[in-house]
């Protein structure tokens, strides 16, 4: 159950309209690693979730606070397309190049669809989508997806933080940053707790018997380039981080077999094979044709 | 430059053909964390990487291998739709219970448009598509994503090992599984490698100055949800993985400023306002239509 | 700013695990009209909107309700699918002809991608997206636009009424489904407070001015089909709901012109023209290329 | 059937070429409201509908007069775009800001893709979907989505009209606006007509038994958010448009349970839960995985 | 301009329901080469049309004709989605195998979203979208696209038509293959018309000047996998069929040039590069951090 | 099975960065007809192929160029971009128009999401996906659908060569209009091949009994539209390219039948209808409400 309170986390005010700013913090509002994507990631995999306790609460407590930092964008957008001009501007396009240039950058829907509102998509305007968002039921990768999450996020509010001079869009980004930097620590916690708690480990999911898998290639890295340089990484010897076994290395594939041989569905789904499409068979259409005329 | 050998890294054939198997494997060979995915990713962090050496090395290498395993699914499918029923089975929907229930689960559309072929697509029949994969420029981030990529994919082929029985299948999954084992391991070393050469570090990314973050609130965990486990994890107190704080908690949001009044933008976006909507203008707008007449 | 509660509205537990069910559900979640859409299309219409007040309170107090909404079929679909069989029930499809009907039904990703668990797609997999929403800041049309949301929904939730027994899901359903009642009073009781504040009128947007459209046609309903039955409705005669006219009747369209002619673009966009791709044109290409030789 | 006649409704002609608007005048053709959209959905509701007579007639009637204007606004478009320069504009955009500015402002894919032509796609360049479209059986409430999408239409009509001076943009603009208000009308005369014919009632669906609904909760407003003056809505106290109670008003839900218990699901699906993630297991399957070298 | 007639081409009515073909029906409904693909090609293809005269009247004529295929689809899938059981089938889900079996097989949308009707979605619930159409303005082009489309549409109807053995579908089926018979041919004729008036020439587009191409490779197979049999085909020596040139044969790349150096961009885009992330510029961020508290 | 080299088959290397190119040559890249789709199509055809030799041979030697392709375009994006100006850039666009006008201009993901790097997307931003390729298993109707793609591909590299006077992008560009040049014939060859063969005629499926199909209407152009000049076209009279009959003409639909009357589907699906809405039922509805309260 969620319930709503008329404020925000931190102010979220521009000091002036930017149409053009507002197309591209888009990115962060409804994009790949916007926070719709945060927001819902973390519930699902809250309400997903099989343990109770400190990381259901963890989910729980993180989610909300995501949906907040939607309202916070969605807020700030609003804003900073309070002014975007309508006539005005588009006469500017034929005659005024700083206008101009203004029409060009901006997101053309957040004038002819939303009337100067935020929406659900990203810089580029592709609507957010469900499969942006990972919930597996395994914390361990997911928690690691959350923290590749924060990084994308954290990585994209840096750039956009160099896009523009405003000091109120600074003020949100310097806000949102802190969070970031937060949550890329707190996931990185969270893996490493689940660890030490012994309820995963590497390689995950840790409670897939590896006996079961193809032992002879699961710690050799075979190189399908030509660079030579990546026998130099930590990757290609020494110990693996998951405690099992030692890196080995290999130039190009240990094993191969042939190409097995094309396949020879069923005649009635009209592909392409031998048997069902010989030249007798293609005459015996024609004729076929012929007389049926 | 890509060149082909007409050969598998490993064998790719099932026991018998099994169209409703052939549709859930399409989940590792065209879903979000399927093997498009993981190759398309390594292939354009490898094209957009800013680093000569060892790094790019890498990220070539793996990528090629990684093709090669679009390909042994894809002929894998093939083979395992090779004797899906036509009429047969579809006669048999009506009447006979068991071949009733194959049709249920197969994807029609590896029937209808495929011809008993592969396709790009998910194990519901949602299309690969490109926002599926993670190429920001920054290695410790993207590093991170592919361990989870590599995650991900380990759990599905764990969870598809367990839905059949045949050997064939067995046997592949068993070889994927032990190179997603190989490059969690790998991604997680490379990760590792990064911040040991000094050229990455956490928070990502590194460079962008702390200073210019909300310092008050980069390290406290917020609990925007009402359970109180949250507070025992190693996210609330200790440490920070990045090594440059500690981590407080709070009962949650530590600042909140009211929400910012509404906008008001140009009347001619014909938004609901005050100013533009009065009922003087509303009253106008019904004499003009009535004099127009 | 949201705050979350460990509480759900209503209960939200199934009397018994049923996964065929779970996808079912899946609509009313993250369908066209599933609940993401509905809370995420209130809460963009509240941070777009440009009055403050009721209006304004109205969109937050709900838009809060509908994420709580969100949450309570996730859960509902997360223990619905709780005991859905992993290697039993695929052993079952190829002898059992119930497990296997159950297998046929059920969403494969529910298993493969989620381990068991919600998510953000409708009942066919495919992923909720951000084109599904509407906020335009025209309140009359974005409360019309709710108005049908709440519709949908309650059809949507009457068909999945009859598609179980179940009484824990007919108690959950029981409580949405008068929700919806609620809701859809709400939007068109709303609508015409709107009017009756003398803040919007018919027709919508309704302060563009009407001297500007073509009120020779503003009234006439055209038939463009051959049936004659249109003719008695109450849309070919009498009073306009906007209060402006009296509707009229023509059997077919009242003007026309001709097509325009073809239009002949740049030469360098290599368009099939009469102009450019001349005899002349193609020989020349043709000796060019020869030359080439 | 449909027979094409080589004649418009309307002159479509534009005064001059202006490649940005035509980017613009897309959203109107194969956006969320576009008339392919308006087509598509009157199209399938008379496909659909299961009364003869006026009803379907009218969906009929309409439907191909919206395929109509599917072509005036491409063939607006392509003579829009009749001159968007080629290689010229390209070397404007490095010297000269005027044309510099009308390159940054079109859709790239109107000359790489379609050759100076319209598309199916809205103004930001994504492809019309099928999603867009409602048809559900339940004529009241199609009619409502239906009055819905002229309204949307006819504000996006209108917040273009002030984008251009262009004479014959603004004839062809103001001739679907008013048929825009024409179609607003007659949807919601259509609505008043199902309920007085005694065949649609609200809420929608009315023959869904009002006895199955939870209706304790099915005329409460309930605020979940802090905004007091919500209450103040003709929403939360009178009666309610469907004639059959009273509106009341709750600050806050009025129902409360507990969140229910985390799933615990078959733990071939590898999620992390306690009972199949011990410490125990986890040492375990390391021991398996250094046993197996 | 269109103009209904409430009559088909064709009789489309089933012998009797059966809602697991109406999904399959869909994807020559709504899929990537349905009908709706057709129609929609056919009408951009005329409206960006550049030439008056026989090629555009064509385009118009077959536009139309191909609406009415998709209305004869819809009213067909809508009849077989007549009888289809709703709370009946679902109890025999549970109980009843060759019900269950019904159940799975279905568009559980048809009935939830839909009400048991038509939808714009392929035989796996993709919904239509513009992307699947062709309209490049060069018609030797978009004539050999219209031929595929015809092509895959006749072998997807084919299929179909051993799918079932319900006498009205066949019928329908029957003369929707025939009309696939003959625009396939059409079209084929089409692109001789083309090449016979000297308006277009292969390669498309003929009137890009061949002297601008890298005449070296523009006639050489280069065969980049290691299977000999290529070469034993009519592409690998001859006449080309453009009449320019000879085939040649080439086993592998005829050049080569080494990989690009990585690129250097902006540090403030914070990606992984030695300049801006040096061991002493993390070692800087880290102090700045540190003082920072 | 892939093997990587890091060498390119062709130069890729602009003469200087160029931002609003590299997101115009995203469309070849990404783009419905870019190298991702061809690579992709012919991978799949091979891997669904059901013949050994020759055609299998040639489609996976050209898919493996074709992934060089990708390769080639991704590096010289990244190039392209390599110095998109960042907050500089920003800060002109108020006020220098040159600048601005670049930044109107560039795909703001490419900064914001790549960091200065290639996209798996089209030149507006679109994701690919796997809905863009074709693999019937028909090889006649595929290679029908390669002539395309690469038809459509060279177009768009002609209409790009012309957009920009970098010789570096002119350079690579005339080597992939080449390459198109080769592939287009090569198809073209190809399709004679299949027929030379005798493994596939036309119509296709050419093994689909033309006897099943109503062929009273195989072989007539009839004309939906009111232009007579498609009578004039060789596909309205003379021999049918399939060798199997004449074309006839005629003034429209041969032959027609009724609308079927509107379905009457099951009730508990509320969709409106004579039956099951009567004003009875509805007052019914009413009282139960009422009584209820």
């Amino acid at each position: 159950m969620f319930l709503h309170r008329q404020e925000l986390q931190h102010k979220a005010a521009p000091s002036k309209p930017d149409a053009i700013y507002a197309r591209r913090l888009q990115e962060v509002l409804g994009g790949q690693y916007g926070e719709i994507t945060i927001a819902m990631q973390y519930g699902f995999q809250a309400w997903n979730t099989h343990i109770p306790g400190k990381y259901r609460d963890l989910l729980f407590g993180i989610a909300a606070e995501e949906f907040g930092h939607v309202e916070m964008l969605a807020v700030m957008i609003a804003q900073l397309l309070e002014k975007a001009p309508v006539q005005q501007a588009e006469d500017a396009a034929k005659s005024d190049p700083v206008l101009g240039a203004v029409m060009g950058g901006m997101d053309v829907q957040h004038a002819i669809v939303a009337g100067a509102g935020a929406r659900p998509v990203d810089s580029n305007g592709n609507p957010w989508q469900g499969s942006y968002i990972t919930s597996s039921g395994n914390l361990l990768a997911d928690f690691t997806a959350n923290a590749n999450g924060e990084m994308q996020g954290r990585i994209q509010a840096a750039r956009l933080y160099h896009m523009t001079d405003d000091k109120g869009v600074h003020d949100l980004l310097s806000f949102l940053i802190a969070r970031d930097t937060m949550h890329q620590n707190q996931w990185l916690a969270a893996i490493e707790d689940l660890k030490s708690e012994g309820i995963e480990q590497l390689p995950v999911p840790s409670n897939f018997p590896q006996s079961k898998e193809d032992n002879k290639v699961a710690y050799t890295y075979m190189n399908f380039s030509d660079g030579a340089a990546a026998q130099e990484g930590s990757w290609a010897s020494g110990p693996t981080p998951d405690g099992n076994s030692e890196f080995s290395y290999a130039d190009g594939p240990t094993s191969s077999v042939p190409m097995p041989p094309p396949t020879t569905p069923d005649e009635r789904l009209y592909g392409t094979d031998p048997k069902s499409n010989t030249l007798e068979k293609a005459k015996a259409a024609v004729k076929d044709a012929v007389e049926k005329k």
